[in-house]
């Protein structure tokens, strides 16, 4: 190819301009939910929690309440957290 | 509020439902970007590389040539590169 | 001063040597942190629920007791959970 | 086992308190480590280039040089430098 030290510059350009357009996107759309964050806490809702909510989602319950259970297990095992367990499941 | 401990339900759902939403389309653009840097690779660009001109063209070339003169200035001082910077400017 | 370029290399030099022998200390101590997480592994224990019990220890009880209640109220009215949350506080 | 809930009490409370050692550790250093770029730049350092050459020098000469050449390479197809790349290597 002609191109200055072998590198075909429209390819390499038109993958740099796709590349910065899908980043465009994907600010406004962190920014979208940075936006939805904000709202939800000017209705008095708990964005740390909000955000753990969201995480937890994800999960399958079974796995939340088995990671859950261990962690009582482990806390309690600490003296993290005063009362048995056992009576909880 | 009739709400069960005092939290708006149903606007707490809305606030999860629509996050959920955005972060759905956010993992869509980034595994958009992710294809297309497999793209890149796949027609011989180094996607390291790519990346690193990706996020220099955020920069103004002012600050990117400024950047770099006083990166040569170090790197000389320690004896990382050979020649005269001046040279260069 | 005679330095080339006006950089004062002998201070520079001093600079980075001494950053990167921390840093070196510091990759050996989390390398010693992935070592002790691989040992209670070996011993029967959950590497991430041991990595969560770590993070709790940071916050105050009241403190995690408070994001726990919360946490719980969110989760009943979204119905992540079943039964009434209230009993538990 | 005697430990409630089948978990080995002491040997998770050594665990934990040698992780939070090793992280407290660890932290101290990572202090250090800023201090260190806070007295460089009161010095008259630019940290982010510091941060850069400290990077660079974890680098062989040859692979710091190499893809310096391909990104000058892939600057040059973009308009981004102006000068011909093929004199300086």
């Amino acid at each position: 190819m002609a191109e200055p030290g072998g590198v075909a510059g429209d390819q390499l350009r038109a993958f740099v301009e796709r590349i910065e357009r899908l980043e465009e996107e994907k600010k406004v759309i962190a920014d979208d939910i940075k936006d939805v964050y904000a709202e939800a806490k000017g209705n008095g809702f708990d964005v740390k929690i909000l955000r753990k909510v969201v995480s937890l989602r994800k999960k399958k319950p079974e796995e939340r309440e088995e990671e859950d259970a261990v962690l009582d297990l482990y806390m309690h095992a600490l003296g993290m957290i005063g009362a048995a367990p056992e009576s909880n499941y």
